[in-house]
């Protein structure tokens, strides 16, 4: 049966970083899941409401659905991960094959929402406010198009105040905190610590 | 004789901010003199050779100068401040008559490295990283046209490990820590205690 571990962090503290960067380290085969295909459609709001919905809130997302996909995964069934169209909020009409393997990896902010036994291991990446910021603000304007004056905003009005309410209190139930401040590649030693950590699941 | 006091904090804390509500606030004449005026002059270096300095390291102010002139407002004295050119690192023909008033907010990131009783009360002004990021992002980019990648990753390798290593130990011996995250004005409360904090020096 599948493996199920979780990797929770802030917004930009290089959880995709550190899930791809033990996909590749792991002897096992792995799979990546993230938290964020699921969220709720928002199709029966106008388009105007949609885009005052607080997407940084644990609500937004469905997380009865998660659920029941986590739980098919641990029984080692194929799932249907819903594909979500972020310009819209909505979900797309078609949803991705998502076959199991010996190890899922389940990230997102939120994933540490739940009971600590729906996964077999927990994962908390954790890099300081302004490296997690620095990040952001990098990826959303020069990746993403956005104004400095709209990342900055939804960071301090938004994110941060979410994170502080419901990401970081899950750091202490997290089985292994991963520090993530480097710009240059992957710590080794927490690389090898976690590694060795995860061998003896 | 003229009361000097020290403002100190990161970049982005808002020790600006605060030196004019405080300028603003108190019933005593006041008058605030960055230490930013005093960078030392590099036109002994080649251009190519000054923009490589490490303008967050202590060592490129004249505190020499600085504790001379802060010395002569204590006696009550007129000093006269250099006028410092940040496009070419170097220190204008020019300087500013500056008179001493009665109260004299002295500010910089770097003022409390002195000996305390170089002041008569010492504020520190903090704010959360990334609230001090947000705020210096928006003023590079958005005020002195810079990009995203230059303010960030300067912020990266010099503003934050000098911040950690100069600034922040400065918290512990300031008579007044000052939080400062609010993006709407100043907080009343703490202002109602440093004024009543001040009128009894």
């Amino acid at each position: 049966m599948p493996i199920l571990i979780a990797i929770c962090g802030g917004s930009g503290s290089g959880k995709t970083f550190l899930s791809r960067a033990l996909s590749l380290a792991l002897p096992q085969s792995t799979a990546i899941l993230s938290y964020d295909n699921y969220y709720k459609d928002q199709s029966h709001l106008p388009l105007m409401q949609r885009d005052l919905l607080n997407y940084d809130d644990p609500s937004v997302l469905d997380s009865e659905l998660f659920l029941k996909h986590l739980s098919l995964l641990r029984r080692g069934q194929a799932i249907d991960v819903p594909q979500y169209d972020f310009a819209s909020h909505t979900r797309k009409q078609l949803t991705r094959k998502f076959e199991p393997a010996d190890i899922i990896l389940i990230e997102g902010i939120m994933v540490l929402q739940f009971p600590k036994d729906v996964y077999d291991f927990t994962v908390y990446v954790e890099a300081d406010p302004d490296v997690r910021l620095s990040r952001r603000v990098k990826r959303d304007i020069l990746e993403r198009g956005r104004t400095v004056d709209s990342v900055i905003n939804q960071y301090l009005t938004s994110v941060k105040p979410m994170h502080v309410r419901y990401v970081e209190p899950c750091k202490n139930k997290a089985d292994f905190v991963f520090v993530n401040n480097e710009s240059n590649g992957i710590d080794e030693e927490q690389m090898h610590t976690l590694l060795s950590r995860l061998s003896r699941i």
